[in-house]
């Protein structure tokens, strides 16, 4: 079987859980690039959209199946790749990882998205500035951003240990450190959380987490 | 064990999942009205954020535990109470469900919810009258549910039967109907969607499905 083939873009959530995923699971991969803002976006392209019908990224090629949705990928690769475990063992504590993992991937990456964003601005005053439309989009991400993590925050503290709980990286993890990179970019007070701040040095250590960083992707930008 | 209890408002569509999902699998639980709008939430009162950090509803409590997040309740339910399956037994057939879901949960619902609807709505000129909101609201909503509905319909073409995936009712389904409630309330044009519009007429004649609509729920208003 040949190597998984990742369609994503560097500086997209989505696409970084999955490069830090397959890191952590020890699957090699290659990666493809889909531009999400030349040419109109190349997830919009006819090729890719006969592959991913959403419009967005990322794509996963593997085992002969091609896959989207990150959550829906997630689960799958847990499923057929368990070692090493990023769900815990007992459905209680599951339900908790989950919960983490969704409290980012529905309640604060979707409303701070590319298309979110651009759709927004078309309801400011026609006249209004570049700088006006920018100041909207990073006021919008940071207030949905901030109030996402307000409660994660509350929601890990109990339960996390050296990561987002215990002291095994689990898939909140994984979806942590994207959406703590997107938070960076906008600017939001991290001041506010210390066990979020606490756990991301802790991956910061984690080579997978390296290697599935924005900045140290082929397609990154300055 | 005490029947679980269900935190809830009539028509929130995420706690129409978790009643469509209970319905399914045949376990009797206790609603309780968290009304969304009324005393500007009761979502945000101190009582409620004691027991759910996210400031949303449904909350299950259910054997000794107090879950949120519907995606991750959904999956609690199906690992700990799995007779009818929801999800498929192969993982390839799993990934397809669980990314119809996340097409739902993750690309349509939070980007057209309460929360972001009220928010949106300040980016106006400040004199803009009632008539306009609504209408920038609805529009919104429309833009948003058309685009995934599209992704939706031709993701589920070559894979549904009398259901969302194959012959048996899965957790797309689940997810599908209270979506496609919302579709209905702000005018989508449902005529673009042949195989949703199919499915749902299958859904219309299971009990679950009439039982959980949120017409029928106590809290339900006119």
């Amino acid at each position: 079987m040949s190597s998984p083939i990742l369609h994503g873009y560097w500086r997209s959530s989505c696409s970084y859980r999955i490069r830090f995923l397959l890191a952590l699971k020890g699957i090699p991969f290659e990666s493809k690039a889909v531009h999400l803002v030349k040419s109109g976006g190349e997830q919009h392209s006819e090729s890719y959209v006969a592959m991913n019908p959403t419009h967005k990224v990322p794509t996963l090629e593997i085992d002969g199946l091609t896959l989207y949705q990150s959550t829906a990928i997630a689960e799958y690769i847990e499923e057929t790749h368990p070692e090493p475990r990023l769900l815990p063992h007992d459905a209680p504590s599951r339900a908790h990882v989950r919960a983490l993992c969704n409290v980012i991937s529905n309640d604060i990456q979707p409303v701070a998205n590319v298309g979110i964003l651009q759709r927004l601005v078309t309801l400011l005053p026609q006249d209004s500035s570049a700088d006006v439309k920018a100041a909207t989009r990073d006021d919008w991400s940071r207030h949905f951003i901030t109030t996402g993590f307000l409660a994660l925050e509350k929601m890990m503290t109990p339960k996390s240990g050296r990561y987002c709980f215990g002291d095994e990286v689990s898939l909140a993890d994984v979806f942590l450190a994207p959406q703590v990179y997107n938070a960076l970019r906008v600017g939001v007070d991290m001041s506010l959380f210390p066990t979020i701040n606490r756990v991301m040095k802790e991956l910061e250590l984690l080579d997978a987490y390296r290697s599935a960083h924005p900045s140290v992707q082929p397609d990154a930008e300055r």
